[in-house]
Formats: C-alpha cells, sequence, structure tokens
C-alpha cells in the first residue's frame, strides 16, 4: 500500500508550516485523488502567510498545481462530461460549485453561493487535503477537471488553475466589447498573470505592450513579441509609456482600446483608466488585496465611453481553454521559465520566503522531493 | 415667400440670447432644412447658459426637438438609406458625422474625429441655423435622421434625440452582459433619460427601481410598472433603498444585476457602484458636468467583477430604436407629461430659467408662437 498523503498546514503569520499525514481519504461520488507533481506559489499564497488577508485557518495552502489521478470516487468526470481515468494528468478549477444557485446560473461559479476554493478552505474533517502544497489534492464533485498533455513541462501546467485561466477571462471580458485583432492593447504588470495575457494578446492579433518596472519581465514580454514599458523611467526614455504610445500612433494606432492591469498596484489601475481610448476597456485583475481608493473622474468614464470591468478567477469553459492554449503554445511562449527555482514540499517555508522577495515570476514546489525528506532521505 | 428663419443665439453667461434671421439657407447635398414644431430644454442647455460648462460661442443651443422637413439637399437620406422627403416629421441625431475615421469605423459615431453637434457649435458662415432653439434647423449630411409618426405627441417626439435615444444606449451597455429579462434593476435619478431608461427596462421583462428625491419623479416610475425609493428617506422608511432591496430579496431576486446612473449626483454614483451585486452592470450616464472624484475601491470592483461602462450619446440604430420605442409606447408611458410647460421662442430666457428650478423635468420651446412674436403679435 501506497503512504499516506501528506500535506503542509498552515496556521498563522510567523508560524512555520506543519506536515501533517492525512491517512484513509474517503472519496464521495465524483471525487478524484490526485497526486501532486508539480504546485507553484500564487501572490495571493504570500499574501495570506504574510499576514496581509485574512484566511480560515488551520489550511493547506496552494491553488496552482498539476497531478495524476491515483483514485477515484463513483462517476467521476472531466469538465467536458467524459469520464475522468486513473493516471488522467489533471489540473483543475480553483472553485468547487454547486452548479445550481442564482450565481451558478447565470455563469459565475467562481462565486457560487457555498463556493470552496482549493488553497483556502480551513481544514474539515473528511476534506483535509484541500490545497496544492501537498502530496495529494481531494478534487471534490463540482469541481472543474481538465486533462493536460504529459508534453506541457510541468511549471506552465501548474500555472493553468491560477494565472492562465484567469488572463483567459481577462481577455474574454475585454473583446467583449472590443475585437483584440489589430487593436492596442496596454498590460500593466508583467507577472504570470499579465505575461500570459500578453501571449494570448499576442495570438489573437494585437499589438501589444506590457509595462513593468522589472528588465526581466520586459525583455521576456519582448521575448514573446509584446512591446515592453518601463513605468519608471522619465518622459523622453525610449521606454516610457507615453513614448511607446506616441511611435504606435505614428503607426496609425491612435488609441489604446484594451487595457489589462494585472499588477494591482494603485498607480497602475490610475494609468490604465486614465491612458485608455475613447470606447476602450479596462479590465482589472490584479486587485485582489486591499489598497488605497482609487480617485475615479466619472464624467470622464461617461465622455469617452470607457468600459471599466473587474475579473475575479474563471469559469470551467475559460480553465479548458487556458489548457489548450498552454498545450499549443509552450514551445513558443516558454512561460515555465518563469518559474525560477523549485523546493521540496517539507522546506515551503523557504519557497515562501523566497517567493516573497519578487525575485522569480514563480517559485516551484515539487511534493516527491518533500515526501523523500519526510521518510528520512536526504532533503532536495 | 416663406419668412426666414429665425434663430436664438447665446454668446455668454448673464447676457440675454438674442433673435437673428437667417435668410438664404445653401443646402450641400444630403442636407435637410427642418422646421421646428417643438423643442426641449435638456439640463444640459442649462449647465452651458449658467457657465458651468464651456461653449464656443455665438452659438444656437437646443438638442432635443422634432420637425418637418421643409427644403432638401441633393441625395438627403433617411438612417435608413431610404430618400428623405419634403414633408417627413423628423428627429436626429445630435452628431454630425464623418463615417470614415477609426471612431467612426469602430462604431463610436458620437466620438467621431471631425465631430460637429447640434446645439454645441460656433455658429460659421454657411451653417447658422444650428441649434434647436430656432424656428428651422440645418441638418447637415452625415447626420442621421429618423422619420416619426405624426401620432407621438410633439413633446414626447422632441426627447428621442437626447434622452430616448440616451436611455436606450444606457440599456444595450447593461444589456451587453446581463440578461434584462428578468434582471433586478435599480435607476439612480428619474429625469428624462432615468424614466425613459425606465420604461424601456421595464418593457424588456426587468424589475425596476427608480430612486429619486422628488416625489413626483418617484409618482411618474410607480405609473410605468417601476418600484419607487427615495435616497433622502431613514433606514426604516419603506422608501428607503436597502429596504426596498431586502423585499426583493426575500422575493428572490437576490442582487441587483444592473444599475443606471442617470443623475450625475456623485453620492449617486458611490450608491450604484456600492449596491451592484456581484457580475452585475453599473452604467454611468449622468456625470457629464465636473463634478468631484469618485473614491473606487478596485479589490471590490475585482472580487465582485463588476463591469462599469460610461455612455455618452448613442449611435444611428439607437436613435431609430428610440424612435420605434416611443411610437409604440406614448400612449401607456406618458413621457410628454414630464414637459411641464412652454414658451414661446422669444421667451427662451424664461424658459430656461423655468427649466434651471427644477420644477419640470422638460421645459418646452414652441418656435411657431415665437415666431409671430418676432412679427409683432401677442406673445404666448
Amino acid at each position: 500500500m501506497s503512504p499516506s498523503p501528506l500535506a503542509m498546514v498552515w496556521s498563522e503569520p510567523g508560524r512555520p508550516h506543519q506536515m501533517i499525514a492525512s491517512p484513509g481519504v474517503h472519496l464521495a461520488p465524483g471525487d478524484a485523488l490526485v497526486q501532486i507533481e508539480f504546485a507553484t506559489i500564487c501572490g495571493s499564497d504570500v499574501h495570506t502567510v504574510r499576514g496581509d488577508r485574512s484566511a480560515p485557518t488551520p489550511l493547506v495552502l496552494g491553488h496552482e498545481q498539476v497531478g495524476r489521478v491515483v483514485a477515484l470516487g463513483d462517476g467521476a468526470v472531466r469538465s467536458d462530461g467524459s469520464p475522468l481515468e486513473l493516471g488522467d494528468r489533471v489540473v483543475w478549477s480553483l472553485a468547487v460549485s454547486c452548479g445550481a444557485c442564482d450565481r451558478c446560473v447565470r455563469g459565475l461559479p467562481q462565486k457560487c453561493r457555498s463556493l470552496a476554493k482549493y488553497g483556502h478552505e480551513r481544514i474539515t474533517r473528511g476534506w483535509e487535503l484541500t490545497g496544492g502544497f501537498a502530496t495529494h489534492v481531494h478534487v471534490r464533485a463540482g469541481t472543474a477537471i481538465v486533462t493536460i498533455s504529459d508534453a506541457v513541462p510541468a511549471p506552465v501546467a501548474a500555472a493553468a488553475s491560477c494565472a492562465t485561466a484567469t488572463a483567459v477571462a481577462a481577455l474574454d471580458a475585454a473583446s467583449a466589447s472590443i475585437d483584440l485583432d489589430g487593436a492596442l492593447v496596454l498590460i500593466t504588470g508583467g507577472g504570470m498573470v499579465g505575461l500570459s495575457a500578453a501571449a494570448l494578446a499576442v495570438e489573437a492579433g494585437a499589438e501589444v505592450i506590457v509595462s513593468d518596472p522589472d528588465a526581466a519581465r520586459r525583455s521576456f514580454a519582448r521575448g514573446i513579441g509584446a512591446i515592453p514599458a518601463d513605468p519608471r523611467t522619465e518622459m523622453g526614455n525610449p521606454e516610457h509609456l507615453d513614448t511607446v504610445l506616441a511611435a504606435r500612433a505614428r503607426r496609425g494606432l491612435l488609441e489604446v482600446t484594451v487595457a489589462i492591469e494585472a499588477s494591482g498596484a494603485t498607480a497602475a489601475v490610475d494609468t490604465v483608466i486614465s491612458r485608455i481610448g475613447v470606447g476602450g476597456a479596462v479590465v482589472l485583475v490584479g486587485s485582489v488585496s486591499p489598497g488605497p481608493a482609487v480617485a475615479l473622474d466619472a464624467e470622464s468614464v461617461v465622455r469617452r465611453l470607457v468600459t471599466l470591468k473587474g475579473v475575479h478567477n474563471y469559469t470551467p469553459a475559460q480553465l479548458a481553454r487556458a489548457v489548450a492554449f498552454l498545450e499549443r503554445s509552450w514551445r513558443t511562449v516558454p512561460l515555465g521559465d518563469l518559474v525560477g527555482t523549485s523546493y521540496p514540499l517539507d522546506q515551503l517555508d523557504r519557497a515562501i520566503d523566497d517567493a516573497a522577495t519578487g525575485g522569480h515570476v514563480r517559485v516551484g514546489v515539487v511534493p516527491s522531493l518533500g515526501v523523500a525528506s519526510a521518510l528520512g532521505h536526504q532533503p532536495y
């Protein structure tokens, strides 16, 4: 018999994670047990550990991961309705949704009235393996499960269920009113969401500007066909946003018609609202922790016919399209390069400290190494 | 031969209008000369006369009117492409657009790069009859002209080219993401735009709340099937917005999914943004003069997946739908009752003073009476 699943449990800021064993997982109909191959640390995990946002504890963090199905409840299915199979390599939605409440019916399963979210829930009896920082996750009925090709590198695949699917949702919000093909798109924040959105927008035929103070992120943006801009430069510098926009205007792309704010910085929210052109769409996706209020000039929003949309998480269909995007583009859009380093599971606290420095877009966690360590082998 | 067209020319705050004659109108191809039957005074006319917004002077104000075609340039057409005919009873778009610039091509003719707007332009040689406060308007090629049935009372028809078409545009902006049928819609501001939007939303199957401090406007709202709310009442009063919303929630309409802010008041902008439910759409349409900034909580917009849209003016198709709405509903939605009183053209200053008191939703101007006066007859 295989050893008990292990999970890293977090209880409060300043206190290290504890590894617990969770033997005897009971799978209800529609559930699946997934053995984690690779997980990544999202910015929101860092926020929680630092105490910047409240969380119900004790909990297992982590909601970006890829793994393989090792046990199945009766009738477990993929998001396309086909039967889930043992050995499937899968990613799954952040949200467990009922599918029946008014919000699910309105197409907002991520805001289900009885929502549960992986990596965000207090451990309860019967659902202990709730987050990605573990050897296994207990994936419950009501979760959108999507298979992903073995060819996609694990660090790329792990991002699907958070950054990539969120980027798909952000572009959907924009393209509801603006045709991306030929549009001038401004993206503020070159993290995993911003760069994934940039890659998707380039693929859709847009001319894309990525504004980020970090040179490595701007370099990545250039590599995937976007135009880098540096929000910290002085006017006159060729990478200053106004200089970049003026150059576009000379080529006939007169106005930014789509802006995606993926940094969460208040200054960047101001930037996208002030730079969006007449009839343009601003998508806010980065503002997921408390920040200062933004001063909104209602008259200007009216006279410019600006659309401002908040996007949080995504639908099952958006997750499926995120996976399809990664499967067709992982060779040309090396998002895995943004995972700068990886740690074994039992060094999760070190991994989160490293992620908090901001030196890497993502830091990885490799449970198989951590299991070895827990069993007395040499740590990574 | 008929007498020369007359127009009321405004030059600066505090100075009365002057009536000028404009003989020998030259119609270019596609132009039309329209004799005004009835005009109404929009809030923006009042703002301009009081000096609350800048305007290029001297100009002829007025952009809400109905009239009859009395002369035609070669090839003048209606917005549906059919030939315009002498005697047609018409309304027309606020905007004269080129149809060829990037914004016209993107479906925003109201923001044309070479835009002209009736009631908003400095008088120039060759285009003197530019506004509705006149016996005639020189309607130029590039304007959307829509015929309107003789059955529609003039005070109702006059609103089509401003309030009604703007209300159609506001509801289009909302219904792009939300099905109005069965939705709970909150409208702040029971002026001509807000009440027209309410009537349109009721027709579309929505449950509509109209919030306005004025009892007569709330009464009109009730008469067209909306639920009145009073933003000035204390909590506990049955017309307090929270009490009204709580009553809806008991009936299963859990969240406001569409809010239309038609008052322009900063407090109302705050109200709609704070009360909109998850995944809901807020349309800002009333904020057309400078006001204090609104404090926007970006995180809340993101987590609630709120859409915020500014709407200013409308497209030719929206004007045509506004006319169709008035033609089918003027008997049951007596918007003409909102025109509290009317003045002859030569008493325009008195009429605007009256409009500025806010005692009537609209004040009318009847050029035929003013012409009589200018010719030496007894004033109205």
